[in-house]
């Protein structure tokens, strides 16, 4: 693994023609916001260019794909987008290890899978990619703006979690000019709500259970509760805990079978997330991350609660 | 009423030197944002300055008052920050009106009331105040950023709403440099719920009545669940109906007395939510608008539906 800089990036992808673009599974808007706003620019380019994704992509991200028809070609250049770790390609794995020329990622945590690396811990993949495309000196149009601006909103809850940053409000300015109908993006992303997930926020809120001193709150969705909901609409459920006035630490508990749990955990921002499900052999971000587990909720609860005292520890609250 | 620039304004208050601020009733994070950015400034700059307002402040914008202590002294210049309209201040009115020498505003709506206007229609007052406090040549510290983000995110639904535009960013990315705790304010006004709240949430939800095709959602909130709730936290009931899917226009109404209600209107971009209201002798912004009405639920339900259909038929969709 080589990390390079945004000019050998802009450098190295200007001389590719055929170039597939690997995004990672449960693909959420920042790592398709990315693929979609590079293909478009690549395109633009006279590149030939396809995305793919080991997962169904959500109905409501279906706006980044518009227009963007499957070209026929052999790929001579893989590329990686917030993608931080191979495993994260699920079964497109096997196929490309050890062979993806360059990974553009914004995790800290990456494993340096791919031949070269252009990382910065910033809030959102897109952020990199908006920098890398005024690099290349391409012009960013409407449908590119809507791109990179569902990666950077949605990695920042809209820019309102703690990872937004002058550089995320400034980027969305320049996009912002324009024209394009951010309105419509956020919305989908934030607002839309089918009855079904209202249904179900209403259940997973009854079943909110408290630990640690109402420090902890904990919602449980069992099979039967997600049996109805189209992918994606779990990104809505995650953040409900935390958003409780005391509590620090929220986990969904996603019962995927009778044994075996999903587990997603926010934080706020003096508690580390990525390390409580490190403990779990899970990772992810500062404040938003997950983990599996199997066995019963009675045993999962107990790892759980205690991965996040000994980190409440180390915070000496 | 005589409409001044931003210069004349900049100028007129570095005339002054015993200033008192009025907020509107019903105090928001903008107003609030607004009055007590501009009682900073203006203290810094050595001059005497309160903020008052009609109605209680919100225990979760105490921060924006954090380190201000009243000052004893006799007002001879008065400024009213975010208030359209004469009525809004409340009881306040009968001792100001016709006495107040500058507002500072942005509602289209404004009538007109003070003896001079800075109007500009952008998302919050607060961008008018910092670009006022920018000409002023005013340094911008952590305390005056974190009032001017309030009424920013507040008035934008944290940067999701139609109002928001380039400059909103923009000068969210300039004031984020100064390295203000962003995240814990965008927790207090978007996030934190108690379990009371948590619970009207719920009952709310559980009232939703659906009209004209799903594309009229209603909540309608009794005395008694609003009972327990402290002030300022119907602000997160308002928006829930309009998320459900299909929602073209989301209404709340809040039964002050048996045959008394507040209603509350949210409209998507394509309907206007002060037009709708005017119809029952309200107002407000076309996103975002109020009115009050005595008689039976019924009987509102009929006017507002009707004022609806008449909206929506204009919009001919």
């Amino acid at each position: 693994m080589n990390r390079i800089t945004t000019d050998e990036a802009a450098q190295l992808l200007k001389q590719q023609q055929d170039i597939l673009i690997l995004t990672h599974r449960s693909p959420d808007g920042d790592t398709l916001g990315s693929a979609y706003a590079m293909l478009r620019v690549l395109r633009d380019m006279g590149k030939r260019v396809n995305v793919i994704c080991d997962d169904i992509i959500g109905e409501k991200y279906s706006y980044l794909l518009e227009g963007v028809e499957e070209q026929d070609f052999e790929p001579e250049f893989i590329l990686a987008v917030d993608v931080a770790d191979i495993k994260l390609l699920g079964s497109l794995k096997k196929k490309y290890e050890g062979k993806i020329d360059l990974c553009i990622d914004h995790h800290g945590s990456n494993t340096g899978y791919a031949k070269r690396l252009l990382l910065e811990e910033c809030a959102a993949c897109a952020e990199i990619i908006y920098d890398l495309i005024c690099t290349m000196g391409a012009e960013i149009d409407e449908k590119i703006a809507e791109c990179i601006y569902t990666g950077i909103s949605t990695d920042t809850g809209c820019f309102r979690y703690s990872n937004t940053t002058a550089q995320s409000h400034f980027i969305a300015a320049k996009l912002m000019e324009t024209g394009f109908n951010y309105f419509k993006i956020n919305r989908l992303m934030f607002e839309i709500k089918s009855k079904q997930l209202l249904d179900l926020e209403q259940n997973a809120i009854a079943s909110m259970e408290y630990y640690l001193d109402g420090k902890v709150a904990v919602i449980t969705l069992t099979k039967e509760m997600m049996c109805s909901i189209e992918p994606g609409s779990l990104e809505y459920i995650a953040p409900l805990p935390r958003q409780v006035k005391g509590v620090r630490c929220g986990m969904t508990l996603k019962q995927v079978e009778d044994e075996h749990f999903r587990i997603s955990i926010r934080t706020g921002h003096e508690l580390d997330a990525s390390a409580i499900c490190a403990k779990l052999g899970g990772g992810g971000h500062k404040r938003a991350a997950g983990c599996s587990f199997s066995g019963t909720k009675q045993e999962l609860l107990k790892r759980l609660l205690a991965a996040v005292q000994e980190e409440m520890d180390k915070t000496q609250e």
